[in-house]
C-alpha cells in the first residue's frame, strides 16, 4: 500500500497514517441532490452558474447543510526558508517575523479581509527563523500557535529543506492545528493562508518535481523581484532540483527535499479537513502548492478543495490545471496571507444561502419555461 | 449644446437636464490619494491587484471614506415588452409580474443574495404588464415602487417601443427612485438590477443601434432559447432596426425606439447616481445596455460605474469592452435582477475596509522591499 512506503518511523506516523487512512471520497449523491434542488428554484435551468456549483460542492462535503455558514477559519501558516539567502526575495528574511507580529496586533490585510468575511485567523508558526513569541505580550488579536519544527528550512539550493521526520512533522502540524480548533468549536470552511519570505522558491521547486514542468515556464516574480532576481531564481530552482533529486512518486521526499514547513503544514490541513469532512478554499500559489502535495498523498484530498482565486503568480494557473481545479476569482493579487481565500467565502456562503432559502417555481407561483404553470 | 438636441418639451425635460448639467468629473485626486496609502501599507507593492483598483474608485468617486461603506440599496428595474409575442423568450411574458411577486415576498435569488450582502432591494414596477399591485397585500419585504410608464413596451419588431416622451419619463423614474432613496437616508453603493422577460432582445438591439456591432456577433440565448429560437431572436432584433431606424447619435431615440422602460430608468440610475457621486455596481447583460444609454447621454457617467460580473450572455463582454469596463467575477450567471451586483458588494466593500485599516510599514515595524528599515 503507497502509504506504507514513506513509513520510516511507524511511532512518528501515528497521526499523519490515521488520518490518511480515515479519508473518505466526498458524497456525490448529497451533491446531485442539491443540484436537483436548483433545478426547482424560480429560476432559468443554470442562470446561477458557478454559484449552484459551489453551493453542489459544498453538499457533496458537508451534505445538505441545515443552516448557512457560520463558523468560518483561516489558518496562516508561516514559516522561513533558508533559500533566502541566494537573494531569490525582494524582501529581507526578518520580514517573515514582523508580518507574524502584524497578524497579531491586527493590521495585515488577512485580519481585514478576515474580519470583513467573519472568519478567525489562526496563525501558526511552522518554523519561523525569529522570535515570534515576543509578539504574544502586545495583547494578540489573531490566535497564534507556536508549533516550530525549526527555525527556518535549510537552503534547498545546497541540500534539502529539512529531514523525512520533519516533513512528517510538518503535515502532522497542519492536521494538529485543525483538530485543535475543531475541539474548541465547530469548523464548517476552512481557508488556507501563509506567511514566508522566499516561499514561492519551495513552492515552484514542488511544482516542478511533482509535474515535470520546465522551471523557465513557471518561475514568477513573487512579491517582485526584477529581471535579474528573475533569472537568479530559475538557476536556484535548478540547482535545488539537481542537488536535492526529489523522487516525483514520493510527495513526502518533495516536501523534504525541496519544501518549506509551512508548506508542509498547509498540506496537513488539507489532509486533516479532508479526513473530517470539512471545505477547504485554497489561497494562491504556495497553499496550492501544499494542495499538489496533499493530493498527490492522497488523491480523495482532491474533492475536498476549492481554489479561491487565480493569483499573478506565474506558476498558479498550471498548478490549479494539475488539480483540476477552476479559480472562484481572478483579481491579480499576489499577496497570500490567505487573502484569496477569505474574499471568496462570502461567495461560497452565499451559494449556501441560494440553496436553503429560494423559493421553487410552485412555492413562487411562477410559470416554468416550458409552459406547466406555477401554483 | 448636445444635451438640448433631445429637448422637445422643456417642461418634461426638467429632471433630466437638471440631472445632466450636474454630472461631474470623478476626483481624480481622491483616487489618487488612496493609491498613495497603498503604496505605504505593509505588503509588496501592487499585491493586492484589483482590490486596490477598487479602493481607488471608490475614492474617486466618494473623496477618501470617512468609514466603511454601510449603505447599499439594489435596484430592481422591471418592466414588460411588447417583442416577448415573438417568441424572443423561453418564459412566458406573465412571469415578470410573479417574480415581482416573488421579489416581494422574498424568495428570490435577489433577495437571498442581497440580504447577505447587506443590501436593500427596492423593487421598481417601471411598466409590467400585469396588476403588480396586488402583491403588496402579502406584506412585501422589499420596498416597491409603482412607477408604470405603461403596461409593457411596443413590439419593436413592428415599432418603436415607445414615445420619445416616455423615453424621457423612462430615465426620469430611474433619478426620481434613487432621489426619494436618498431622501429616506444615506446611499453610498447603488447595484443595478432587472426583470422583464425578452429583455435581452432590446437589449441587444440597443448594443447593435449604439455600437454598430453585426447582430449576429452578439445575440445570445437569454433565459435559455434553442438554436431555433436564436435564429429567430437574430431576426427579429434585425427587423426591429430596419423598421425603427434608431439614430446611433441620439441616446434617447435609440431608447424610444428599440428599448424598454426598466432599460431607461436603469440609464437613468446610472445619471442619477453620477450627479449625485454614488458609485454604481453594474449587473449584467440588461444593466450594461443601461449604462451604454446613460453613457451616451453624458460621458461623465463612465467614471461612476464598474462592471460587477461578466454575465454568460453572449453580447456582453463586447458591451464592457465598448464601455472600457473589466468585471469583477466571472461565474457564468445569466439571471440579472442584480443578482451579479450584489455578490460583488463584499469586494468593494473589503476594498475600502483595506484603505481605511491597514497599517503601514512603519506602524507595523515592517522592513521595506528596498532594504529601508521600518520603525
Amino acid at each position: 500500500m503507497k502509504l506504507f512506503m514513506f513509513m520510516s518511523n511507524a511511532k512518528d506516523m501515528n497521526l499523519l497514517e490515521h488520518t490518511l487512512l480515515n479519508i473518505q471520497s466526498i458524497n456525490t449523491d448529497s451533491g446531485r441532490e442539491a443540484g436537483k434542488r436548483f433545478k426547482e428554484f424560480a429560476i432559468p435551468q443554470g442562470s446561477l452558474g458557478r454559484l449552484e456549483e459551489l453551493a453542489t460542492f459544498y453538499a457533496s462535503v458537508r451534505g445538505i447543510p441545515g443552516r448557512e455558514i457560520r463558523h468560518k477559519v483561516v489558518f496562516v501558516m508561516a514559516g522561513d526558508h533558508g533559500v533566502a539567502e541566494e537573494g531569490v526575495s525582494s524582501f529581507p528574511q526578518e520580514v517573515t517575523c514582523q508580518m507574524v507580529k502584524n497578524f497579531l496586533s491586527g493590521g495585515a490585510a488577512i485580519n481585514v479581509l478576515a474580519h470583513h468575511a467573519g472568519a478567525r485567523v489562526v496563525v501558526v508558526d511552522c518554523g519561523v527563523a525569529g522570535p515570534v513569541e515576543s509578539a504574544i505580550v502586545h495583547g494578540a488579536t489573531a490566535g497564534l500557535k507556536i508549533k516550530k519544527i525549526g527555525h527556518g528550512t535549510g537552503n534547498i539550493a545546497h541540500g534539502p529543506a529539512m529531514t523525512r521526520k520533519e516533513a512528517i512533522k510538518a503535515l502532522e502540524v497542519g492536521i494538529e492545528t485543525l483538530e485543535e480548533e475543531l475541539e474548541r468549536g465547530d469548523v464548517e470552511l476552512v481557508a488556507t493562508g501563509d506567511m514566508g519570505i522566499a516561499n514561492t522558491t519551495p513552492s515552484t521547486a514542488i511544482l516542478v518535481s511533482i509535474t515535470g514542468v520546465g522551471v523557465e515556464e513557471v518561475v514568477g516574480r513573487g512579491t517582485g523581484i526584477g529581471s535579474d532576481g528573475l533569472a537568479r531564481k530559475a538557476e536556484v530552482v535548478k540547482r535545488a532540483i539537481e542537488v536535492n533529486r526529489p523522487d516525483p512518486q514520493d510527495p513526502l521526499d518533495v516536501l523534504a527535499k525541496t519544501g518549506g514547513y509551512e508548506i508542509g503544514a498547509i498540506a496537513g490541513l488539507c489532509l486533516g479537513a479532508s479526513r473530517h469532512r470539512l471545505p477547504v478554499l485554497l489561497d494562491g500559489f504556495i497553499s496550492t502548492a501544499g494542495a499538489l502535495l496533499a493530493c498527490a498523498l492522497e488523491p480523495k484530498v482532491r474533492g475536498y478543495l476549492m481554489a479561491s482565486h487565480l493569483s499573478a503568480e506565474r506558476g498558479h494557473a498550471l498548478m490549479l490545471q494539475k488539480l483540476g481545479l477552476k479559480p472562484i476569482l481572478d483579481l491579480d493579487m499576489r499577496l497570500g496571507e490567505g487573502t484569496g481565500a477569505v474574499l471568496a467565502m462570502p461567495l461560497v456562503e452565499a451559494s449556501v444561502k441560494l440553496l436553503l432559502e429560494m423559493a421553487t417555481f410552485s412555492q413562487a407561483g411562477v410559470s416554468r419555461a416550458d409552459g406547466r404553470g406555477g401554483s
